[in-house]
Formats: structure tokens, C-alpha cells, sequence
């Protein structure tokens, strides 16, 4: 079969702003992507995508798994988008930004919001009580699908959850998961990446040493940085975050054929990245001493393979805001510029990529109940250079330090074991499984993701509970449209998806817990 | 074995006032009684009463089977007061009940409380994650139970869900189901009770002319009312639903035993009331014609059955305040006098009982996503004297009058659908059945409940949702101390109760679902 390629209709639903304060009537136009091109209006199943931290279009376009199985399963297919993100602002794009506009925007309004768009196919448009409910999510959206078919089996009658990371959250994984599966994809490539990259951080503390205007001017030519007109000292944590996310993002996006998710890269991005980063480069050894302007050269080239691999980039700008006030800056965010890559505010431990994907608002909801630890090297903070499972600088988290920014910011005292409680999917810390009181989800993991590290590797056949693990799959390879290039590994998690759907379908009731 | 008696202490557990805007911190204090007499801290399981519309100790006292089942498990027994209700007042006694801080009254985060306090015993009290939970309930305590496992199955090992009307709600049950079970138990009496509490609203009626104050003041002298010095054209409504309401209770409290729960009754309520209004009354003939004040008297007779079995009531008391704005009006009804009945604000088709009970919080709830329709005769409006089914008079039931008087006393526009969507216990109106998407779920129904009408009575033995009829039992009687007048019926509900809690005590993961 050839590719399927579908067409959406943009449409919009009208839900509550407030979900659970019965006074409040307020409504907002969520916005949907809607294909009923295959669609059997008899027979046939809803597909739900449920949208996660990001305008909705960049993840129709990266998850056309969906579009075949659309196709296979004559389903009707809607992308619904995440309120607060893309088009879909409860107050308008000049008013949801505001403190107290914000309040809304939480997981369990979107599931909400979601529950009701089905009921409102099934009741109002279909009028098919037994319409059978697929949910589809990656990342975010995929702990959406998996929450959703959790806390309304009534409406959903099987998920399935990709890259979906319910288990990354407080004092339920390591804080330095995340950075240890982005290291290893680059030690994987070789050691002398891995060691190359390790070594820079200091080499650009150097740089960004106080007063030292012309090693700053040199990193400001080096990286081609152009809206400041000089660097200063203040700006070195920033740009740092800016590397570390080039490095996050490779790894989140090291697929085995070009693409364009968290911005465009090539084929296997990381092995691209390391190519600049090996034994030696241009011809010049980097191992050496004396090599540190070769190798922040180096440094440069291998995250322009992130940063710049269209070769548009024309410059890249560094936001120098270094206010605390963090609810300001992300007003400012949404500001960015086209063939600008954007260095946002990028706090040590919190990681987030692309301008299309809302990146501060996904900051607002980390303080509310999903507080997701970072580390690097947490138990080797003195002895960073022994620790050969990070590449990155070392830092801790504490939940006492990230609870006062949030307040400082948002206004948010975060509540970290809400969702472990509020959600059936939990970690059993004595036994150390996870715990999923629930049926019909399907989790798969790409172990080259560093979001893999919060996934859910519990199998329970008897409830349909299907852990898959691809050994070769970035975040949620799985969903993306087949390709030639895919290896063995995705083939088959994609068949293993696509025979439960079909089980669900012809076997469950729609009601099926 | 002897009854078991349960002394409780009471504690207070803090809880978030909002359970849903994470910039919100407020917190109040939820009561809870609490008993550990025969717990094994061990392997013992916790029982949660998951309280309803009033004080938790109304609820503690009237359901000693708890108590029992607490003894033979050696559980942790816990009855959890529902916010808003008894001493768990969000904003204490003077300010809970202002409307801006009413919009925290609802199931939601009732269940959330819960919740709540299932993971502080569970995790910070117990630190056992593996502590198995059984939740009890009944009527809207009932639901509560079921809506909790249905939401919480990562909480909540299985519940017993006793007189619990999930399905009373619009579009799920016909809006006469309630008052034609009232009027069958004073059909099973004698048809002469049933016939004479129908003919006396035609003969209230009368006697409520507009100025004709001799007949009112008979009225005010046969029932004995206190706080009006006349009576009124205008009180008639009022006077007919406080002898509605009387009926009702009797029905609801329709034990074979003398028992204190919507007040003090005898045995067989209705059996009792109805010797007053069978063929004859002191001797005299009540079927003849001419014979309204001797109904009347025997009327009177009836309903103190339910408003004075005791004898302390010294006269009656009615709410004569006829004002468009329930909301000013419930803030004075918690002004009720110790002996004296009150005749609460009591519109057409809102039925509520007992002084205990939070009444206007109850119609503030039912304005939300709670609506439940209440008619009588609904097919005969013209031709009440021929309907056979109700012993009241006719009265209509539409969502339009509905929602406008809950905009004008609450600010509310019901959302009617809310409660089939969010919670997974719904009715599917082409096959007519109940749909529970959940598993580990006792419902049980007495048949002379009103509110069986709203029931449950589909099985799944594979998923543990069992349904169990009590054709002698009134409202939750199984939840009842035993009893040696109770019915076999309810005998065998109660061993089938405690046979599945040791069931899902023995077999279950605390996170099966």
C-alpha cells in the first residue's frame, strides 16, 4: 500500500473554561484537525490524537502511523488540540497569558475537555452510544491517552500511549535519568563525542569569566549570535542551556531518516553531531591540550546539525532576560522571530525544545501537579569528571528550590504526588513496578529517548496492559509514518498496536474496564 | 456474636479548598471519625464511609453493618464527612455558605477529599502502599462509594454501593419512577390509604382559598402549626410538600423496626400511618362524602407518624417565606428550631427529609451536574383522579424550569450530561441497560426505596459488579445494625456483602480494576 495521505478540516468545539466550578459558564472554542475521509459512518471507530504541549498541526504531521491505521480501520480520525496551545486559548491570544487566565490550564481540564468532545460525537453528532473510542498520544499527549482511557473507560475503549513518560515524576524516577540516556546516545557514536562534549562546559566557563570581553566576543563570533550586540557574563547559563538543548533535542529526535519534529535534522542527527566531535577535527587533533577555540568550532558545527541544518538560520539569537520573573518572560517568548532560533529561558533542569511547541506554558503546568525532576551526576556532583554517565555539567534538584521558583513565578505551590494519586498509573516504590490500575493501553519506548526513562515496562496480558520496547526508537518513532529506513524493531511494535486495536474493537464492548 | 459497638474519636484531616486551580493553597479542615479498636496495623484493611449530604454522624449511626464487617476484617474504620456538610465547612460556620464560596460544593471534590485521605493513611500514616480499601456508601453516599472506585481504582479495592441512584438522573430514568414507588407502599397497605392521601390535596386545596380564613385557620389548628399566626393563601405549596415529604420518609424509613434516621418512626412506618386513613377513622366512616375535616384530622394523624412519633414535637413550624431566592432562604433554614419540625423550602419535585441533613446544600448540588427529575403522573397531568400509579397530585417535570430556577437561586445553568460523562456508571438508552465500565462493585436496592427507581440491577460476575435486591428493604437497610425483625432478603444481601470484601480483601491487588 502506498502511504495514505490525509486531509483535515480545521474545526472548533465549544467547552468550558472551567470544567468543575458550575457557576463559572464561560465557554471557548477548542480547535480539532477532522478527517472522515475512510471514515464507515456505520461500523466504523473514532481515533482521538490527544493533543499535547503544542500547536496541534505539529503533531498531526508527526504521528502518520495514525493515518494509516485511519485508513485500515475506516476510522473517523480527529487531532484535538491541548487548551492553551496553538489556536485553542480560552481567553484569546492577547488574554490567556495572563496570571489569572492561566488557572485553567491544567491536565485534568484537557482531559475534560477531550471526554466531552467525544460524548459530544457519540450523543449529539453520531448518536452512537456504542461508538468505539481509540485514543492515540506521544509524549505529553500519549500520558493524555493513557490518563483518559484511566479515568473515563466509559468513553475511551483503548489507548495507545507512546514515549509517554508517566513514570517521570517526582520521587518516582532518578533525577538523572533523563540526562543519562541523552549521554549514552552520544557515547553510543564514541567515546571521544561523549568526552569531546564533556569537556566544553568548562572550556565555556573560561569564555564567560567576568570582564573578559574578548573571549566573549570570540564565543559571540564562533556561535554567530546576533542580537546582542556583547555577551556578558550573565549570559553564560543561558547559552550553555541553549547546547544542552540542541544535544536533548538531537537525542529526542535521533531517527533513522530525515525529519522535521523538534525543528529539522538529518538522519541519525546524534551520529551527525559526532562527527564534529571525534578524535579530531578539520585535520587537527582535539584530544590534545591547547585546542579549545577548535573545539567550541567543533561544538558549533555539531549543534548546528539541530540548529541549523536547513542552513536558514542566518544567526542565533540568545534571550539575555535574566529578570527572575519568569511569568514575563514567557509573554515575551511567543514573540520569536521566523529564521531565528530562539535561546529561551532555559533554567538549569528544565529541558524543552522548539518554537512550535508552547514552551512556557508546559513550564506553568510543571508547577502545577507534573514536576519532573532533572539532575545530572547527582550522586558525583564533587567528581563530575569520573562520572562516565553524563555528559553534561553537574547539578542537582531539590524539590524545596524548584517549589519557591514556581511560586516566584507562577504563584504555584506544586502538589508532586497529585498525579500518582489522581491517576491510576503509579510506581510501587517497595516492589519498584508500576502500578496500572486499568486495561486496554498500550506504552511503547524508544530506548534511544531519554523520556524512556519514566516509561511503563509492566506487562499484564490478562487486562491488555502491553508494554513495548523499541531498542532503536527516539520519541515515539511508533507514531511516525512508516519509512524504508525504520528498523525491525518499530515494524513490529507498529503490527503489535495495530492487532490490539483490531482486538478491541471487535471483542470490547466500548465500556470495557 | 453480640452487636459490636464502635466508639469513634474525631480527627481533622486537611484538604485543599480547590482541588483544581493549583494556585490556590487555601485549606480547610475535613472531619472524619475514626476507629482502630480491632485493627490489625498489619494485614487489616481500611474501610472508608464515603459521607454524604449531611452530619457523618447521622451516616455513622445509621449503619452499624460497617461496624460488624470492621470487627471481622480488623479494619481501620473511617467515616469521612462530605465538605460543606456537618462541622467540614470550607469557610466555617458564617462564611461557607456565601455564594462565592458555595462553588466549591461538588462531587468532584468531595471524591478528591477522599481521595486524599485515602493516600495520607495509605502513604504519610501507614506507609503501606499496599493497604487495601474498601469503600461503603449509601444513597449519594453510594454513589460517592462507586464514583470513587470508578475514579480511583489505584485507591480503592472495591466498594459496596447500598441504595446508591446512579441512574436517577435526566435522561436516564423516567421522571414518575420515584413517586409511583412512594405511592405502591401505601398501595401495599390498603388501597383506601392510597385512595385517601390522593383525595386529600383536592380538599387542601380548598381549604387554602384565597381570604377564606376560617378554613385556614382550621387547617392551622388541625396541624397544629405554631409559627404563623394565620395562614395564608400563599403557605399552600409549602404546607402540601411538608405532607409530601412526610410520606416520603416514611417510605425511605420503611424498616421493620422502630429506627431514628429521618426522624424517629415505629416499625413499618407506612403501615402505621396508614391505620389512620383506611376505611374508616375513629370510628367514622372516611370514604362517605363530607368527610374532609375528618381526613384532614386523620391526615394529620398520619404524617405525625414521621413528625412527632416521639411526642416532642409541641406544634409545627412552616416557612411562609414565599421569595423567589432560595439562596437568602437556605441560610435561615439552618436557623431550625430543636422541637419544632421544619417545613423547609420545599419546591414541587424536590423531595429531601430530615433536619440533619443539609437540605439546601443538597439543592445547591442538584443545580450543578446532579439533576435529577422528579414528577408525578406525567402521562395523566389531566387525568390524576385515573392514574392508579401516583397518590399525589399531577405535576410536570421540564429541564427549562429547572435550570432557570437554579440560575435565579444559585447563579447555576445545570450541566445535566456532566455525571454519565465523568463518572463510568451511565445508562444506555437504546438497550436500556446500565453501563458500568469498572469492576468490584456492590450495588444493592430495596425495593420499598423510592430510589431503587434509580438502581443498578445489571451483573457482571466476571468483573465483580454485582447487583443485589432487597424486595422488603426501605432505604439502605442492608448498612443497617442486623436486626432480628429483619427480613431474609436482607440477611442474605449482607452475607454476600461481607463474602466479596473477603473476596477481594483475599485475591486482589489493591490495584485491580
Amino acid at each position: 500500500m502506498n502511504a495514505v495521505y490525509l486531509k483535515f478540516h480545521e474545526e472548533y468545539f465549544q467547552t468550558y473554561v472551567d470544567h468543575f466550578n458550575y457557576t463559572n459558564n464561560q465557554k471557548f472554542n477548542l480547535r480539532y484537525l477532522i478527517n472522515d475521509e475512510y471514515w464507515d459512518n456505520k461500523e466504523g471507530p473514532l481515533f482521538l490524537y490527544t493533543g499535547n504541549e503544542g500547536d496541534i498541526e505539529l503533531f498531526s504531521d508527526n504521528t502518520r502511523f495514525i493515518w494509516d491505521l485511519t485508513y485500515k480501520f475506516k476510522a473517523l480520525l480527529i487531532y484535538a488540540e491541548h487548551r492553551y496551545y496553538g489556536k485553542s486559548l480560552p481567553f484569546g491570544p492577547n488574554n490567556s497569558f495572563i496570571k489569572e487566565n492561566m488557572i485553567y490550564l491544567t491536565s485534568e481540564h484537557a482531559l475534560n475537555d477531550f471526554a466531552l468532545l467525544i460524548h459530544y460525537y457519540k450523543e449529539d453528532v453520531m448518536k452512537n452510544e456504542n461508538l468505539k473510542v481509540i485514543c492515540f498520544g506521544g509524549s505529553y499527549g500519549g500520558m493524555l491517552a493513557a490518563w483518559i482511557r484511566m479515568k473515563f473507560p466509559n468513553l475511551v475503549t483503548g489507548s495507545i500511549a507512546a514515549s509517554a513518560p508517566l513514570l517521570y515524576f517526582y520521587q518516582m524516577s532518578p533525577c538523572d535519568t533523563f540526562v543519562k540516556i541523552v549521554s549514552q546516545n552520544f557515547k553510543n557514536e564514541s567515546d571521544y563525542c561523549f568526552n569531546n562534549i564533556k569537556k566544553s562546559w568548562e572550556i565555556i566557563n573560561n569564555y564567560f569569566k567576568f570582564n573578559d570581553t574578548k573571549k566573549l566576543a570570540i564565543i559571540k563570533n564562533i556561535f554567530e549570535i546576533c542580537n546582542i550586540s556583547q555577551l556578558n557574563f550573565y549570559d553564560k547559563e543561558i547559552f550553555k542551556s541553549w547546547i544542552q538543548d540542541a544535544f536533548i533535542s538531537m537525542t529526542m529526535a535521533n531517527y533513522p531518516y530525515p525529519a522535521n519534529f523538534l525543528g529539522s535534522m538529518p538522519a541519525w542527527p546524534v551520529k551527525e553531531a559526532c562527527k564534529f566531535l571525534n578524535k579530531s577535527y578539520n585535520g587537527y587533533d582535539l584530544i590534545s591540550n591547547n585546542t579549545d577555540i577548535l573545539l567550541l568550532k567543533a561544538l558549533y558545527q555539531a549543534i548546528s546539525i539541530y540548529s541549523n541544518y536547513t542552513g536558514s538560520t542566518k544567526c542565533n539569537l540568545i534571550n539575555s532576560d535574566t529578570s527572575n520573573d519568569s511569568f514575563n518572560l514567557f509573554k515575551k517568548i511567543f514573540l520569536g522571530k521566523p529564521n531565528l532560533k530562539i535561546g529561551q529561558l532555559f533554567k538549569l533542569n528544565e529541558f524543552q525544545a522548539s518554537p512550535a511547541l508552547g514552551y512556557n506554558n508546559w513550564l506553568y503546568q510543571s508547577c502545577e501537579e507534573m514536576v519532573m525532576p532533572f539532575c545530572s551526576s547527582k550522586s558525583n556532583i564533587n567528581h563530575n569528571l569520573m562520572d562516565s554517565s553524563s555528559m553534561f555539567e553537574p547539578s542537582i534538584w531539590n524539590f524545596t528550590a524548584y517549589s519557591l521558583n514556581c511560586q516566584s513565578a507562577f504563584g504555584i505551590i506544586p502538589r508532586p504526588y497529585w498525579l500518582s494519586l489522581y491517576y491510576a498509573g503509579s510506581k510501587d516504590k517497595n516492589q519498584n513496578i508500576s502500578i496500572i490500575a486499568s486495561s486496554n493501553i498500550i506504552f511503547s519506548n524508544g530506548l534511544l529517548d531519554p523520556w524512556s526513562g519514566g516509561g511503563i515496562y509492566e506487562n499484564d496480558t490478562h487486562k491488555d496492559i502491553i508494554s513495548i520496547v523499541i531498542p532503536e526508537g527516539a520519541h515515539h518513532l511508533d507514531l511516525r509514518e512508516p519509512n524504508p529506513l525504520d528498523p525491525v524493531s518499530v515494524i513490529n511494535a507498529r503490527l503489535i498496536e495495530q492487532q490490539y486495536i483490531q482486538k478491541w474493537l471487535a471483542t470490547s464492548k466500548n465500556y470495557n474496564s
